[in-house]
């Protein structure tokens, strides 16, 4: 009984990412050298998240729940502009006819933060991998396509999955999947990235650079 | 109200070894993908962990509270041998005679992987630093002194310090803390470590290795 | 006169990239411990070595010497297709349309094992830094300007310097330097290399990659 | 016969220290790229290594060799103590019953700057590995074992290869191969090195940090 408590809170703890067995047990000292404020403040916080932090039913995105703009299901990026006006809320003026479709919430607060984007979002919470299905993914792929489906013609999909194997095939399938609605598919370029040595760089960045140089 | 929920649950997130504000963004997106379930489950153990996880009060090492032996308050390496038989456990053998200072939990998982050690432990809880003073690796020598004066002359105590600055200075403290006890005081050998290439080994180390030859 | 031998044979592998004086120190030892045929032979083929290896007068690549074609002044690359072929060279089919403007010798070897591109090339032998000024760069510079001023209107030039500080603002100069002979300058794609983390990526990459999706 | 050459000189060049293939061509674009003088420096300088840097016969460190004292044979550590003053050197007072093994020339630098040893040294050139053999350790191990017959009983002989696996290995063969000649031998002292982490100590570091302790 006693046993089955550790082991079912180090499962969860090794849920979270980067964690492994060796960090959840110092995880465990830690939260045990924790106040009985803390410990209970921890708890509780954790119960409540779901109150607090949601993902957007249109780009499946996490935003906070602050008011009940879009009856708190829908994040202020996604909101119509008039109801985010409303609301008071700062993102009432993004870029409507772009949907960027990233892996995870890290990318979005990357791209943000860089400021050369102010479209809308589509995350997909993992990449398509054979070996190690998401069932998530699929899904949201699925509601990528809906979401097409109501203003299609009208939308640039751009798909920003990071240029490795899962990512590769992860866009092949959504741009196929999206064929029949004929939007406007782009790919982020491939190229340089700042730092690389021309003496070191692969074949295929190679490739992209000299196809693609202007 | 709101952006005051999420501060406290970053800082309290923020507290875990090894964790810093990406670190702890991206554990909130992973614990909001977390099952209903599986969020409940895990605020649920981390209130309940002081149930099941305890610092001893003698050695003030982490252990899990099985049965009421000791009260719940003595941990199985810790607890008379008598009882501890009694109690059905298996550490009554340890070599009492003996006392390893080491300054975390990690460190005793170590030290009992290898084999090489059967005594029993004394976790400071962090080291002596002048610049950034933690009050109960103090709180903790006091408890050492206090343990060595109800059976001074029978043990050894170890210094198993890691041989850093601060390492040198809290070993250097204690051992002068212990001293009017009047126990033999032994510290763990500097030398060369397994793999270490004589080409790059530091002074001090060299020095101790030229000094302890044998 | 002694510490005069080691300070300057020091120097010189000082001079070789990558060595500092440790290294230095290492190579004597090791050059020690060579068979005293060894140690004729390495001395005789680097006393030798520009008989047998030469920077290109046209493209400033090093080539090995084999045969008298060109005077033994212009590489297999350069020499005209009528002489190349009569010299039994196997690269008489390169493009002569496309001049490829690189760092170093390095940076050939790795275009070239890609397989993406069989254009000439013009070897810059550094990059122009202005903390640090290398005259190299400046004169092959003029010779390129000197070599475009002979067939100016055919042919692409392709700046790729890697995307540092000093790689850009080199290409920004011998862009300028060019322009009067108004020939066509690309550089090689900014965007995403193979393997990147779009969560890490940089702002100035993630830009490229934006601006230039397709 | 050209490419002769260059594979010549490229094995030799792959012969020094930590130089792989590539570092070896980048060597001679780097010489190519010397001045003329700078070229038949380093060709000279090399030729006429042995003439100025020898191994000594007696412990077969590298040393300079700057005067005739000792025939220009016997360094500076190993020249009998009145014929080293009569020739003005510093080292006249190293302590001559002591004789520390080590694997390379690199092994004295660290141990001199350390300034923790002064004795005299034994450079085996390598370990003894059974997986590949070379000729020179067996060779400089006899002549340690002749070194020791002729004051056998009159030195401590110090063993202070780096604790991997052939160290070890060397050592124990080295250590049957003087038991006859019953000397005193020593090993450097196996431990804590500075810095290490308690929590990541190896097996075999923590038990001889717990047998030395003291």
């Amino acid at each position: 009984m006693d046993s089955n408590f550790f082991h079912t809170l180090r499962k969860l703890l090794e849920k979270l990412p980067g964690i492994g067995p060796r960090q959840a047990n110092r995880f465990l000292w830690a939260m045990l050298d924790f106040s009985e404020d803390e410990q209970k403040d921890l708890a509780r916080a954790i119960a409540e998240l779901p109150n607090h932090l949601r993902r957007c039913t249109t780009c499946w995105r996490a935003f906070s729940v602050k008011t009940n703009a879009g009856e708190g299901k829908v994040c202020s990026f996604c909101l119509p502009a008039e109801a985010s006006a409303k609301a008071g809320w700062a993102n009432s003026k993004r870029e409507r006819n772009k949907i960027m479709v990233i892996e995870k919430d890290n990318d979005i607060l990357n791209i943000e933060r860089s400021g050369a984007y102010s479209g809308l979002y589509h995350v997909l919470g993992g990449m398509i991998d054979p070996l190690d299905e998401n069932p998530i993914v699929r899904e949201r792929i699925k509601k990528l396509y809906e979401r097409m489906g109501k203003n299609q013609s009208k939308c640039e999909v751009i798909l920003a999955l990071s240029p490795t194997k899962t990512g590769e095939f992860t866009s092949n399938y959504i741009a196929k999947v999206l064929e029949p609605l004929a939007p406007k598919i782009t790919r982020l370029a491939r190229g340089l990235s700042t730092g690389v040595e021309l003496e070191y760089a692969d074949e295929m960045t190679l490739r992209h650079a000299l196809d693609n140089r202007k």
